[in-house]
């Protein structure tokens, strides 16, 4: 192995649960998202020697994710020395824009260049599962997954882990906002129903059919009409103050369909052209801040690049 | 409109519910197929002459398919002449392959060219459902659209109904096995669950969202890893006899995947290559004649074209 002595790496933000693809499918932002800087030590063992950006993450490695993340890496190669790790956070934790997965992408990432990458990008997705099981209790990978890949990523199967990246095969653009009120995912996914109503489900794959031969035929006016969730969004939009409002007026704005991002609060809205995007953006703003509700807003391209290394000073043999 | 005196047209026969795709994806064959000889005449009304190759279809056209079909049709463009219409049934009814699918479509598509072509291929598709809905109640597309537009169809919406020809973004070859056993459409039916579970929902729409990417990419491995169906093959099967058996030899043979076609008790499995394609059908076969049941068995390509005039002899302004 051709292991440096110190990185940085940015992985983004990404938005999951697209519409009717509820569990399986996920994309990769351009901003914001985490930062996590390594460097090699003699002595074995992970340290976190700074966080920034954020307070109350804690920096014992067994209980942060890049640390777990890690660690894993480690594990799996034999590793005999030890990394210390800084993690530089751009982005809140319970947005709904998977903050988790941003940083434990950013570590998987940062720790297999650092290494000479002995993994490929796609066999980062299980080590960065891991801090996904550490933030949530689930080794979700479908925010994970388009973090480290970019992109639209499937998630076709956990067992075995079968991720499928689409590749950006069309133009889009996303605007999302994050309005500043607090919400539990653990709340968000305990009012899920065990049972669905067949018809539903039906009509639900048939938009999540539908969509993927729209982004893949880069047919937008299908991706339009495909972007529904009828099962999950009716029953958590309410947690959402003013949701109904805001993707009203994205799509009044131009945009080609919008939802909750991830388990929300946070709501995205793709768009065909980067203007549009801004469009929504401050249409969704202007809804929240008429009422008095703080945010946070992004326009981003859906990237053909997920994580990647901001800077990479020396190599070592 | 520029009126033809006589056409004769085929419509192939198509395989529904394809594993994931419940309800919303079905693709084309090259046969079996039935067709539809239409002739011009002067007196107002449909009637049907006569009916060949099966036995027991009503000649009334108020109570066969192709009549009501063409009946439709002439009421929408208010057209003053009648027709003569001939069925030529070339497939089994009750067999699982889309029989009265087959002949509604190649009537929508004769009285269509016949006409001079009034509508688009796609505008047939709610004409032919009217064919769908006199024969099970239930006014479904996911035979008639592959039946008119050839290759795989996706239904994504019947309100408003939306069809989506995907073409065919890749070379796949069926093989069908039409054991000799009755099997009631309404009884596969009825067997199914109000609700299913959201975990089996959650794999059947990310197998589904794989399989169109395998398609859309022509990437054979994935299609062969999304091509399962775990909500209504467990139910369904167990009305085909020898249904584990016979997939298994299938999957054993070479083909990418394999499942119920449409209601059953026909069985599909589709592969690569035209040899897989017949070593498949041989594989099957071999399951159900060494216990002494009869079957009917066919190796198509999944064609680019559905419907279409085998014989127009003069054209008349």
């Amino acid at each position: 192995m051709e292991v440096s002595e110190y990185i940085k790496v940015f992985a983004p933000a990404t938005v999951a649960n697209v519409c009717c693809g509820f569990d399986v499918l996920g994309f990769a932002l351009e901003q914001p998202g985490d930062e996590v800087w390594v460097r090699r030590k003699d002595a074995p063992g992970i340290t976190i020697s700074a966080i920034r950006g954020i307070s109350g993450l804690s920096q014992n490695p067994e209980e942060n994710v890049v640390g777990v993340v890690a660690q894993k890496m480690l594990a799996e190669l034999q590793v005999s020395f030890g990394l210390d790790m800084q993690l530089h956070k751009g982005m809140p934790v319970g947005s709904g824009l998977g903050s988790s997965a941003a940083s434990s992408a950013a570590a998987a990432y940062a720790v297999n260049e650092l290494l000479g990458k002995p993994f490929t990008t796609e066999e980062l997705v299980p080590f960065a599962m891991e801090g996904e099981r550490l933030a949530s209790g689930s080794a979700h990978a479908d925010n994970v997954a388009p973090s480290l890949l970019g992109g639209f990523v499937l998630v076709r199967s956990y067992d075995p882990l079968d991720v499928v990246p689409l590749g950006v095969p069309v133009e889009l653009y996303c605007s999302v906002v994050h309005p500043q009120v607090e919400l539990k995912t653990s709340l968000a996914r305990s009012i899920l129903k065990k049972d669905i109503p067949l018809q539903k489900g039906i009509r639900q794959w048939g938009n999540l059919a539908a969509l993927m031969a729209g982004l893949l035929k880069a047919d937008y006016a299908l991706i339009g009409r495909s972007l529904h969730d009828e099962i999950f969004e009716p029953e958590r939009s309410f947690l959402i103050p003013l949701f109904k409002q805001a993707k009203q007026a994205a799509l009044d704005a131009g945009a080609l369909g919008a939802g909750i991002s991830g388990s929300g609060p946070s709501i995205f809205a793709l768009s065909a052209t980067e203007q549009v995007a801004f469009d929504v953006r401050t249409a969704i703003e202007q809804v929240y801040l008429s009422s008095g509700i703080d945010l946070h807003a992004y326009v981003s391209q859906v990237p053909e690049q997920g994580a990647r290394v901001i800077q990479q000073p020396t190599l070592h043999a």
